[in-house]
This record gives C-alpha cells, sequence and structure tokens, in this order.
C-alpha cells in the first residue's frame, strides 16, 4: 500500500439546472427517451463561470474544510478535458486564485477518465518522496464543447468540479493497486476541442470543431465489456474480491452502463451510487462531485476499501482501490 | 537520487522551414528585428501533420533505438499546449499508433514549462514503484495557434517533437532534485487556445479565440528575473553549486533570456547550448529537441550532471538536476 490520505473533498456546480423537459425546447427529444437510457434528469450548467472558476471553488472549500493554508500545498493538479484555454492553463489560475505561493500546478487531459489518472498523478507524487501535500481537482465546463442542436450528445453532458486535499501518512490508508489502460485505435468515439490545425505557408490542414462527436453504441459497448476487466486487474493487484469493496465510485456517464458493472461483479446497487440523475455527465468532475456527496452525507466511513473507475474519452480506462 | 536513466532520446520536427525573410512577405518585420532579440532566423512548420503524428515519430523512433518493444511500455506521457484536440488526447493518440497494448496514456499541460513537468510526472510514476518503462514526449504544433499577421507573437514560435524513453535503474543515475513553480497570478502574460465558453441558455460568456496574445516585455523580465531563483532551488535541493552542473539545457524561448541565465550563474555559454536559431521556440518539445541533438552528437556523455530548465505559459517554471 502507498500511505497516504484524502483529507478534505469539496464539489461545485453552477445553480443553473437544465431539465430534460427544458432541451425539447431546443431539439427533438424528450425525458421519456433520455432518462430510461441514461439515468440523467438534469444536468448543471454555467452562467458566467469557466473551467477555472469552479475549480477556484472547489480549491477554497478544500481549503476551508481541512484548515489548511494555501502556502502547505506543495502543488495543485487539476484534470480537465474542458479548459479555460490551451494557455494558461486551469490548475496555474487556481494556484494564482488562491495564492499558493509554494505550490507548482499543471493539468492533466484524459477526458472521463480524469479523475483516476489525476489521482494517480498526484497520488505518485507523495510516493515518490518528493511531495508531501498536494492538491487534485476534476473539473469541466463541457457546455461549451456541446452544440446543443444535436441530441446525440447534448442531453449526456454536464458542468462542474469536485476535488480532494491529499497527505502522506503513517496510518494504515492509502491507495492499494491501480491498472490504466488506453485503447487510442478506438480515439475516434470520442471527439471533441478541436481548433484549426492551420497556418500562412499551407492554409487549413484541418477544420475548427469544438463540438462533441461521439459514437454513442460504440462507447457503451466498449464500457461494459472493457471496464470490468481493467477493475478486475486492479482488485487482483490489490489482492481482493469484488466483495472485499465496500463502495464503487464509478465514472457517471450512465446509469445502465454501471448497472451492466455492478451485475458483471455480483454486487448490488447500493455498492455502486449514483448521481448522473442531476448532473449529468461531468467527465473528470463526476467521481470527485460523489465522493463528496457521500462524503458530506456520512455514507464514506474510515477503514473501508473504495473503488474508483473511469472510463471514456482516449479512449482510456482506469480503476483505482483505496483504502479509506 | 531517484535512481532511473534515460534509455533513448529521439526528435521529429517538420521539413518546411521559415525563415524570417520569408516572414517579411507576410507582415511588417525583418530579420534585423528578429534575430538580435530572439536568436531566431528559422522555424518548422507543419505542412500536413498535426501534434500526434509529430510525437507518434518521436515514439517509433524512440522504440527503434532502444529496442524496446512496444509492449514493453508501462505509460505514455506527452506534454502539450497544443493538441490535436482535448479529446482524444495526444498520447492516447500516440499510444494506438505504435500499438503499446500495456500502456496507459496521458496528457500534460503545463505550456513552456511541458518538458520538465512532464518528465517529472513521469519519473515520479518510477519512483513511486508502480512502473518501470516509461516514454515522456513534449510535441507542439504552435504553428495552428498563432496569427500569422502579428508580428509580436508568430516570429517566435516553430512546431515540432522530441522525447526520451525512462526506466528504473540500479546504476547512480538518476533524479538529483527539482524544483517547481507556479505563478497563476501573471497567468495573462502568455494567452492562447481559448473556445467560445457558451450553452444555449446563457449565449456566450467569452469568445472563440485561438491565437497566442503574449506581454513580451512580461515575460522577458519575469523569465529572467524568477527562473535564477528556482534554478538555485534546485542545486541546493541538490547540494550542488553551479559550476558542478555540466549542461544546462534550457527551455529555448530566446538566447537573450539564456543568455543572461548563464551569466546570473557565473557560466560560460558552452554550458548553455541552444538551437532556436533553427527552431524557435517549441513549448514543450524545444528542452527535448536539444536533448536530442546533443545526444546524437556525443556531447552528452555517461556521468555527465544535467539541468534542466523550464519556463512559460502559467506562468510557471520548473527545473530538475539529472546524473547522466
Ligand atoms: C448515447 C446513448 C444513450 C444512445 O442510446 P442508443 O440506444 O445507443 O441510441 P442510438 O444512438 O442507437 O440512437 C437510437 C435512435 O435515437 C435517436 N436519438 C439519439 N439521441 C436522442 C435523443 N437525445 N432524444 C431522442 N432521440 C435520440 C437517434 O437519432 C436514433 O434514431 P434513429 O433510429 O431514428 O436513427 C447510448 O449509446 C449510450 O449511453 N452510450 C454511451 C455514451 C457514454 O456514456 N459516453 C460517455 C462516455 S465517458
Ligand atoms: C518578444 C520580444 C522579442 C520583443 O522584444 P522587445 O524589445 O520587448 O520589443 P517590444 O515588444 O517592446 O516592441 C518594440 C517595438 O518592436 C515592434 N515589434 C514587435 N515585434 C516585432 C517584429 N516581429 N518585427 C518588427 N517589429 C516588431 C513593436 O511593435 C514595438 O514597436 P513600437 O515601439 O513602434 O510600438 C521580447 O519581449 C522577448 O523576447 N520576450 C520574451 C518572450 C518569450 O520568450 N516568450 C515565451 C516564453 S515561453
Amino acid at each position: 500500500m502507498e500511505k497516504m490520505k484524502i483529507v478534505a473533498t469539496a464539489r461545485q456546480v453552477p445553480e443553473r439546472v437544465v431539465t430534460n423537459d427544458e432541451l425539447t425546447d431546443l431539439m427533438d427529444t424528450s425525458d421519456e427517451w433520455i432518462y430510461p437510457r441514461t439515468g440523467i434528469h438534469n444536468r448543471h450548467v454555467v452562467t458566467d463561470e469557466n473551467t477555472s472558476d469552479l475549480a477556484t471553488s472547489v480549491a477554497e472549500k478544500l481549503l476551508a474544510e481541512s484548515g489548511w493554508s494555501a502556502n502547505d500545498l506543495d502543488f495543485i493538479i487539476v484534470s480537465t478535458m474542458s479548459p479555460d484555454a490551451l494557455s494558461p492553463h486551469t490548475a496555474a489560475i487556481v494556484q494564482g486564485n488562491i495564492e499558493a505561493t509554494n505550490a507548482f500546478a499543471f493539468d492533466v487531459n484524459a477526458a472521463c477518465s480524469g479523475f483516476v489518472y489525476g489521482l494517480s498523478v498526484a497520488s505518485a507524487f507523495l510516493s515518490s518522496g518528493r511531495y508531501q501535500k498536494g492538491m487534485f481537482i476534476g473539473a469541466e465546463v463541457l457546455s461549451k464543447l456541446v452544440d446543443w442542436q444535436d441530441r446525440t450528445v447534448s442531453v449526456l453532458f454536464g458542468d462542474g468540479a469536485g476535488g480532494v486535499l491529499l497527505e502522506k501518512t503513517e496510518e494504515q490508508k492509502g491507495l492499494l493497486a491501480e491498472e490504466l489502460q488506453a485503447y487510442g485505435d478506438s480515439g475516434e468515439a470520442i471527439l471533441t476541442g478541436r481548433f484549426a490545425n492551420k497556418n500562412a505557408f499551407v492554409g487549413e490542414i484541418s477544420p475548427l470543431d469544438p463540438y462533441f462527436h461521439q459514437d454513442g453504441r460504440g462507447v457503451y459497448s466498449f464500457a461494459t465489456r472493457e471496464v470490468p476487466k481493467v477493475l478486475n486487474k486492479a482488485l487482483e493487484k490489490a489482492g481482493l474480491t469484488a466483495d472485499d469493496v465496500d463502495l464503487y465510485l464509478a465514472h457517471q456517464a450512465n446509469h445502465r452502463i454501471i448497472e451492466s458493472m455492478a451485475k458483471n461483479f455480483g454486487q448490488p446497487m447500493e455498492k455502486f451510487p449514483t448521481n448522473m440523475v442531476e448532473y449529468g455527465n461531468t467527465s473528470a468532475a463526476s467521481t470527485a462531485i460523489l465522493l463528496d456527496e457521500l462524503q458530506k452525507t456520512g455514507k464514506i466511513k474510515p477503514g473501508m476499501t473504495v473503488a474508483f473507475v473511469g472510463f471514456g474519452g482516449g479512449l482510456a480506462i482506469g480503476a483505482q482501490i483505496w483504502q479509506f
């Protein structure tokens, strides 16, 4: 076990709620279509915030909750596939906003696996012996990367952010094992956020296309087929069986995918909490938001074994087993 | 020391060279203005490649040079501020292209400090004990993020990629120390790559702006003032003085900044090799390209102490001291 603990959790979602019914004004869709296929009723979208604003709110809450000062932080890592900009990176904006004068900061992009991958990086920094205290945030404003006329993607995504503070410890808590995997040969199944590739000498090589495009069926079958394999490998590395895990916190893409996972592992749905009904798919933020909800309602208890599971764009999958 | 070694290096730059003279057709500038202020004569720009193509060529060369099979890789990390797209992430495309079936993959964004930050992440994965063999690539197509009518930025940047293979070792080689720092309160000094933040419910919050904007003077004085402080802290952590370092491989933004660093540390320019004369500023790729040139020409020898220094967008700075 790599010994460390999650000292605090926090989340921030925009106030503005968009219901499935409200989407019917924009496109030919319905709550009757969306909800049974995805488990999503609502999503939250920004009104004047960008990704760094949501992430900064999370950072402030994390400091308030832990009693840490911003100066205590060795690093700030933000996982996002929807940064404010390519420069400055979102983590640096957060570092400036909270005046974390001793922290370095950078962004990680592993799309919807961003929570697990970012936590992997953050925990590796602690385990390397270089650093003691870190902040990790998953933050997304996916509403800006969605064509709100395209019913095949716009109904699925939402905005939000969540994060954790991590610290080295001598207690029997920490990362038991992880398994991360890429499937770049299937990368075309989820596309978003493409600036035009052009210059003054050859003209346009590829056009601007900010918006999500998705092979929904392909992603669905990929997730239900491959995620259990990766989770099984993580369990094996940890020397655990599926029954040993108290809670599975999976990326909140789709209720049916999570049901399929629970069934695959012979586990009751109570061990697979969900909240996409309220937030939709918030990519790198989804697991962090869920984690904070469970912490705040006392559902995560010291000593519990928790699995984090991410999957999505890349394509990529990741699973981590933590001792809380 | 965190024991590991750089097993191979490689680089890939596009064939098309754009000289300073050629830029005078596009805007009111001249070799006489550009060269003395920056040390840049040429830059290379893509004709039909994107960032992942340059990175894939580097990955293939790294495997060829090392004799490693793609299956040996535990991970692929790409540092970039100019990815093909926000999804799939560039590292996943590389993973798919080279069929590295056991590797996970993600992108890091720390702008022009991307080489040092990405190497920091890659080395932390090895030091954590989780992984043995990794690929790290810095890759940029900055020509797509440049307004080729804007002489204040377009003359500075170029396209390219470079990378390394890293492996755990029992030899006395590895990372001696690092110092990384963020300055998010000065983030506005280098801006690029902003998609419109807009949605169907509130309209446009902020507009699309793909292009670089830079406070050149501000960045210049930031770099000359702050980089030596960070490098000094890294040297202190390593228990070394400036004289103990055999080679300083600094981000190739500007020849004058590097001259100022060498002077500040009382070191001859021979210890601060440069190549911006040919490539311009290639952000996360610049140090990796330089490293490969020095390796291929036998200028880096086993046993040498090498400092990597990055600085730029974020703002951010990073310095690492390696025992080769
Ligand atoms: C997206 C998803 C819900 C679509 O469900 P599906 O049963 O696969 O639906 P299909 O894409 O095959 O489309 C079926 C029909 O519904 C239509 N449809 C698609 N979106 C619709 C919507 N929002 N409202 C109404 N109809 C819709 C399609 O146009 C199609 O119509 P057609 O048969 O007349 O052509 C499902 O594929 C899914 O959940 N995939 C996983 C996506 C995911 O989680 N991605 C993120 C991973 S991080
Ligand atoms: C960019 C840089 C070379 C500009 O040099 P400078 O001496 O600071 O020049 P200024 O920006 O003050 O501009 C001086 C004049 O030159 C002009 N100018 C700017 N770019 C020019 C160009 N390419 N050709 C000709 N004239 C140019 C300006 O418009 C200005 O004209 P004005 O006085 O009539 O308004 C310098 O500031 C620098 O190197 N900064 C660091 C940038 C960097 O490395 N960034 C990346 C970090 S990763």
